[in-house]
């Protein structure tokens, strides 16, 4: 019988306990033994609820607790979870946790700790909510040397575009539907603007690398600028509009991006739609894998913290290696990557576009926009890209092509 | 050091080699100790070949030499390749293998026998190719109450499918092109009529099932009845053909089937094109998990082999378990299955169609195609669709709904 502490009993942690209570015998099979759920930190009380016996206010009832084998920290944040976490990897005590913001910042040097203590540090829920991802780079792939990870990372955003794309409808209406829905934030900025992405990608090269990338070295590129026009042109090139995390390896190292990218329809990314999350690994002998599922969502992420807990109770005693530790990862700059850039100027400026990019731009029209010129560019470094189009008086828009 | 030995020097064994050979530090850092390859069994000499001493022809070599701890059957067939596994696993070695055919229909009792010997028995490579699925259902998700797994499982067959629907170009054609470029064999049989796939999806019914699903208990219908005027309603539908390998959980246990499904575009299954593979598993709490990737190639394959290898290298000295007995499974009877099935039939049967399957049925159109009635019915079982089926002079086909 191992015992286990849920930190936080909001729409994660309570998942988790409904996994914990619904999958007993299931959890026991995989585990090897029963998990009984000790505790539950919150600040407030739950009269009448199923479990609120084991509702305790005071965190170091828990790290007190010498019972206490494996702690489910779900609240979310930097603090106070990363001093609860601290302390319980201190005490030897393993920890598993969602809060995706507190192992980008922290992930690695907890990591470190729990190696330091023998316990171990997992996070699966942190990047692609119920999505077996983690674990899957970390142990069924970890002998491919892993060149690129690429994916929609943020459901919210997804959902945004799909409606978009789908319905014709401009961003600021389907992002107040979404609000409405509860699909989007009442403050939808980390979502829009493309920040919850950069930490999940940030963890993601974290892994990939073996070193720390912080995420705020990764330059970071939101959808609030995309438009119906965009859309229109992306179907007549046969694409699709995507928010993308990216990391790749290249000669001078790997470099992170997060940016709406137009994938063509044959990918299969640019068939993601709605709230679902994808993430395609490449490996050198595997090639591409890709791993599709609810990227956010009580159960299904909560599902990916208790597969945690059960990793751990499996290796009892054991520190569970994961590819990262403290050490600073240099990212290299964003300025050399190069790619082909979509482009929309004035009419007006047919002509300076050819002059600036030069002849080999290839022009995109749409039935449905007038009164523009719209193009894409040979392979431009980032760097260039950027000069040539200061260039310019006006700009309607960009996007990178995948 | 751990030493391996490959049976088989043909296309997966010799990528098993490469991936050794190439990805040699990756393995040891994953594994925990250096892998050593010491034999290739194979009936021909390899003069030149980087590995010719390692060659031997006599498996005894092998089974005899007590170093070997993990043996890689790769020969493909079900003889000698059950007799080399059994003696290997009766010895305490571990197996690992892509042998698809060998697992479906003695994979329980090795599984088993394995277990007795204190040594392990390994096949993620024999669904999926590369897809790191096996491991992912036995560990990741093995929490969940699993209760469908439906997969495109053959990569030939899609292949096929794909070019009809994108080029519009018959069955007979795209077979013969498929052949000339080594996408199909000569004899096509295996993938065309859901062979393959039936063989997948019993290893995936009988892990699903813990128990041993006969293959020849499956209902399997192949794809050479497919036609593009199908792929024109299916357009006309906003759906796409796929042959789908299937087993699900239902009031009286489980049912398997491997059948063309008219699938619609949103289901991301819709958007696997090509020779690619994807396996959506539903569980309980995590809900739609979907793994894509290339369902063969050398390399993926090989990829997946050394996985489990490195898996098996991890747990020495213990059985990692697999669930699946030899006990038989009984499988609900296909007759019970209800589902909404699209029918063609002569424009003469228009009238006789509404009678036999009542006004409840939905007249499909299509520019593309004369004198025919097509009609999607509404839910009907498997037994009494036959039935109604059967008072038609003449049918041009039948598709099941997905």
């Amino acid at each position: 019988m191992a015992k286990v502490a849920v930190l936080g009993y909001g729409t994660v942690g309570s998942g988790v306990v409904d996994v914990l209570d619904n999958n007993a015998l299931e959890i026991e099979k995989s585990a090897g033994e029963k998990l009984e759920l000790k505790y539950i930190l919150d600040l407030r009380d739950f009269p009448g609820d199923k479990h609120e016996t084991q509702v305790v206010h005071d965190i170091n009832i828990i790290l007190d607790d010498p019972e206490i084998e494996v702690i489910c920290e779900t609240m979310g944040g930097l603090e106070p979870a990363f001093s609860f976490e601290k302390s319980a990897l201190e005490r030897g005590k393993s920890v598993c946790t969602s809060n995706k913001e507190l192992v980008a910042v922290h992930g690695p040097e907890l990591v470190e700790l729990a190696k330091k203590n023998g316990a171990s540090y997992l996070f699966e829920a942190s990047v692609g909510g119920g999505i077996p991802l983690l674990r899957t780079i970390n142990d069924s792939l970890k002998h491919e040397k892993i060149d690129s990870i690429t994916g929609i990372l943020n459901g919210t955003t997804n959902y945004i575009l799909t409606k978009m794309d789908k319905e014709g409808i401009g961003f600021a209406t389907v992002l107040k539907a979404a609000q409405d829905k509860g699909y989007a934030e009442k403050n939808p900025e980390a979502d829009v603007e493309g920040y919850d992405a950069c930490r999940k990608i940030a963890i993601l090269s974290s892994l990939m690398s073996g070193k720390h990338v912080n995420y705020e070295d990764i330059y970071t590129e939101g959808i609030s600028r995309i438009s119906i026009e965009d859309f229109a042109y992306a179907r007549k090139l046969g694409m699709s509009i995507k928010l993308l995390g990216m990391c790749r390896k290249n000669e001078n190292g790997f470099f992170s991006i997060v940016a709406p990218f137009l994938i063509p329809d044959e990918n299969p990314l640019a068939n993601v739609n709605g709230v679902f999350n994808a993430i395609n690994v490449h490996g050198n002998m595997v090639g591409d894998v890709m791993f599709y599922g609810r990227g956010a969502g009580k159960n299904a992420t909560a599902s990916a913290v208790v597969a945690d807990v059960i990793d751990i109770i499996k290796h009892k005693g054991k520190h569970i290696n994961v590819n990262m530790n403290a050490e600073k990862a240099v990212l290299s700059p964003k300025d050399n990557a190069v790619r082909k850039f979509f482009v929309r100027v004035p009419s007006e400026n047919k002509e300076q576009a050819y002059d600036v990019f030069g002849q080999g731009i290839v022009e995109v029209t749409s039935e449905n926009v007038y009164n523009e010129f719209a193009f894409i560019t040979d392979d431009i470094s980032e760097k260039d890209f950027d000069e040539k189009l200061w260039r310019f008086d006006s700009v309607k828009g960009y996007i990178r092509l995948y």
